[in-house]
């Protein structure tokens, strides 16, 4: 199944203004992936001027890896905000199930704002889900991995959980799941040296909020697209790093690289997607 | 014309010590471009610490990117104590024009603070200096660009805005222009890689730092150096960009090593300095 | 001497998860060296989070970088309550010395809390022990500078800190010094590229969590391997920056990536420790 075509380069006519209130240990590399995408990033989490600041946005990304009392409330007024002017929001739930404090953060979060694309690994989507942590600090629970054996069962949850929410579902891994209410897609590119360095993640959602933010994909395509080109580029910096040598951080440097350097033909041609239902 | 002779030695035998209260997108640059051009960065941004972390320093930089009401009392703090110990200060307004609350921390920052340099792309200091924002996020608007054909414009708006304020003025750009009340630069050094990645805005700002807290510079050729110094590594980061291959994060580490390399002849040589008044 | 074996192995077979409340400017660093060592961050440091969070982990890593009153009184928090579960936890004192908040922040973590491990700079360490500052920012200033001459002081002087807190205590600089109450190390690993980019101190503890958290190493074996590892990392970067060419910015990357290819045997091989008393 192939993607839509000629989105990378939307994005890259259009440079879509993305409004990030977001994590400090990944920020420098959303910020990165962003640019190298063809998207303008900027960050302000100051609750008295995120409305203003998503109001000049295209999309809106949240992030709640290290999210405080503070910084919560600025995500709550900014995402209420784009949901009135219609601007698309992308949640990153980092770290949900983790503890109290940031499961109430997304409990709220989900209830007074109406996300476009969530976008977590299958733990953090399980607890949003059924409230039940299996998470292990932020990544995803070895008993909770997604494998062929229970790909199915896994879309079938994710699917449950566009119904409940009204959002495009992103759960990153191994195998990556898309799905809305109607349509389910499974992904399968990616390198396991992407989860040698932090940030993967956090970067994936923040090239859903560049696909979102150019404004002519439907968010499930924005959805599949991001996933996809993140994987993609995974893959292309590793068949670089193999060539150079090295580790985790030359990786990370290949990684936002290969994303400036993506096309929408090799986007196309090397995402291996599969419509399921 | 060239450069004044010896500064960034000077900095690397003096090893001045800036700092920084700034967002925490860039900082991280922040810290390596000070540490590679010869200064040694603190980041504080405790109110009741700040006043004496500036009195221990050579500098002061103070960049909005992040400020939210707690860093911006800081930011005020720090930079009184600064102007009350005769310590330079340098501004970097990110994104000023964008929210009222950013709008009114620069007026606020500019009313209380004697700037020694302020930096900032052209709709920054447009809007610092008129009041009228076209700023889109953190990056210059289009119809802002400074071209040959408006230059003389723009040199002498920079001039009434030195006048108003007794700063020296660095508006970055494609074509940098630098100027007191007395004096007009222009400067055709850098290179557009510097634009796709985040964190060069930044940058320049702390290199000023540095040539201001190493002490013999006059204010007006600490940041003529400053912006000289950023625009050649811009170009020997292309150059070597050009020799090995790679995009904008291979880019910024190759700016970073050049920052480290740089040598006051190469920085004399490759300047493209004009005196325009 | 030779250190103890099988303790990275070890790290990489239970990958111990790491609580960090660190500074903003090098938590990206941390997060990447200690996946790069076999270990998971999670960076959390909301008040009222922070004792769960830490009661998910194997070891806690508190850093005053930019330590602010909020994020004191979650490093409180998070200590006790690692304390009282028996989790090892690490200090490092960045920029101890440097203003009264600054000072005041150690002195009640150090009331407060038991360390495992504290890492510092001669000068933040002395400051902790004596609370005379000589601290020039977040470097050793030069008169504290430990050499062959005064390195049998400074072993006496770091046993009687550790006598005084019953933590682990390690100097960093040219010379590592690594002391409990009974015995003293001395390590001669490392290279002055370490101190061309910020964060190799925070690293250092980073990787002092990860041996700590795999929970098979007294807090001395793990001071020294840690130590030991860091040092050797920077050699073998050191060697690869000049098989490859680069400054700074590449050197960093290396150092991460040899910390992800970092084998006990090379370590063990490369280690060049002697035990003092």
């Amino acid at each position: 199944m192939k993607l839509p075509d000629g989105l990378l380069e939307n994005i890259r006519a259009k440079t879509p203004l993305l409004h990030f209130i977001t994590n400090y240990v990944t920020v420098n590399d959303c910020a990165n992936i962003t640019l190298a995408c063809g998207g303008s990033p900027i960050m302000a989490d100051e609750a008295s001027e995120v409305a203003q600041i998503t109001s000049l946005c295209s999309a809106l990304v949240l992030n709640i890896g290290t999210v405080n009392e503070r910084t919560l409330s600025s995500m709550l007024r900014a995402g209420r905000h784009a949901n009135t002017l219609g601007i698309p929001v992308v949640l990153d739930p980092a770290g949900a199930g983790a503890s109290d404090f940031r499961n109430n953060a997304v409990k709220l979060l989900l209830k007074e704002v109406n996300f476009t694309i969530v976008r977590g690994n299958i733990s953090e989507i399980k607890y949003l889900s059924h409230g039940v942590a299996s998470t292990l600090g932020v990544d995803a629970s070895a008993e909770d991995r997604i494998t062929e054996d229970n790909l199915k069962d896994a879309l079938r949850f994710a699917q449950n959980f566009s119904v409940a929410t009204g959002s495009v579902i992103i759960i990153s891994g191994p195998i990556d799941i898309i799905t809305d209410s109607g349509s389910g897609y499974v992904l399968r590119n990616g390198h396991p040296m992407m989860s040698t360095v932090t940030g993967t993640g956090c970067m994936s959602g923040a090239v859903a909020g560049c696909f979102l933010g150019a404004g002519s994909a439907r968010p499930l395509d924005a959805a599949v697209s991001a996933t996809a080109a993140m994987g993609v580029c995974g893959e292309l910096a590793c068949e670089k790093l193999q060539r150079v040598g090295g580790g985790p951080a030359t990786f990370r440097n290949l990684l936002i690289d290969s994303m400036s350097m993506l096309t929408d033909s090799v986007l196309r041609d090397r995402a291996r997607l599969q419509q399921v239902f």
